[in-house]
């Protein structure tokens, strides 16, 4: 049987979700709590490979095994006692033999968000991109809605990516902003390329700054030139909301 | 001259904001960073005594110096890079020499907030109560508004107080939940009792869970006894969002 995970995670203290030489990985930490529950080996597959210090709400990730040792619906409860504080399952459930988390993934949610205050609030250190200079809302509003429908985002996108072709669809692209002045930029679509929502965030950003205008979005993805963008938005900021099937 | 700091922290690592034996207080972080600045000892007056775990946005806390060593309006900045990221100032600003941030303290606003997911939510470990069982929202509500107004508050103090009479005003008694179930809960009131928005917070979540009937609440006020309520609400959900004098 297929099992599949809802996991979400503080990311603050992982190397990202993937596991690596250097630090401790999410991934590594589920398959010990697995391992010690199933007493075998596991190795699990995640839908989005988050980077280091990027949290999740909705990451999606699963494994085979020959039957589940505990009723299905009791696998989180029992797996969140053994998991530490910042990694926790939401739920679990049953999917056919073939299912691939990744491979199968039809659309994605992320969330980046930007502090924009004179000075950071601590409760938001590990959560959000802190930005001190006033940002013009409006113009990154009618910037952000540039990235929308099927393009080739090969300029919002970091070299080291796998990826076979460039070209993504955002379904949805949402800008907000709360009384604080947390602006939220939620982003959906059928996949996203290596850093491409941290690029975004970041171009949105510039453009906030008026270092680029937002009628210059469209050129920008058009040369599919890295190099006229903003800079890749730090990490902490991005949380993946969601993956659908 | 007397200078007024508006503060933020993530109470999370401190045993609150008073100074104590055991363990580091948030008090005397900032004084210590002040010591630093301004090469001589400091003693500084906060608006609320915040309990350990317990967070802020909106703290007020003032010293009295002959002179300030660097421009006012450059205060918080300088301060912050002196201090550690989980305590941030501001806002500095000048007040009347005799003033006093706790006894001149006209109005408090706190929020407290409940997680009320099966799971909890890593991301909110340290900035929630997580509640798994489901909660009846409109009867929380409903019992919500009975705080509102002058009332004897006896009933939603902790002992260990060092408060005269326990009258208070609440001005506004807010409760809202959100797409993801994340209840939040606003008083704005002339002053606190010890732990009484902890309290209000825990009676509150044993009306949503059928423990004590809404209606309930305005005879609880009434008896003025703390054991009628719910529990003291954890700590960690409580941040002090703002005082004004």
């Amino acid at each position: 049987m297929y099992i599949l995970l809802t996991i979400a995670y503080d990311g603050t203290s992982y190397c990202g979700w993937q596991r690596q030489k250097n630090g401790i990985a999410v991934q590594q930490i589920i398959e010990e709590a697995l391992e010690s529950l199933f007493k075998s080996s596991f190795s699990i597959t995640g839908a989005s490979r988050t980077d280091a210090r990027v949290h999740a709400l909705g990451q999606k990730a699963g494994f085979t095994t020959d039957k589940c040792v505990i009723p299905l619906s009791k696998l989180p409860q029992v797996l969140n006692t053994i998991l530490p504080e910042d990694i926790k399952i939401l739920c679990a459930e049953e999917k056919e033999k073939d299912f691939h988390p990744r491979f199968h993934a039809k659309v994605k949610t992320y969330e980046y968000r930007i502090q924009n205050t004179p000075y950071p609030w601590p409760q938001l250190r590990n959560f959000s991109y802190h930005i001190p200079y006033k940002l013009d809302f409006d113009s990154m509003r009618e910037a952000s809605a540039c990235f929308k429908g099927t393009h080739d985002f090969k300029a919002f996108c970091a070299t080291g990516g796998s990826a076979k072709t460039t070209v993504r669809t955002i379904y949805q692209i949402e800008l907000t902003k709360n009384e604080n002045n947390i602006i939220t930029l939620v982003l959906k679509g059928n996949g996203f390329l290596y850093n491409m929502v941290r690029i975004i965030a970041g171009t949105l950003a510039y453009v906030g700054q008026g270092k680029i205008a937002p009628g210059y979005i469209p050129a920008i993805i058009a040369t599919g030139r890295r190099s006229l963008g903003g800079i890749t938005a730090p990490p902490q900021g991005l949380t993946l909301l969601n993956v659908e099937y």
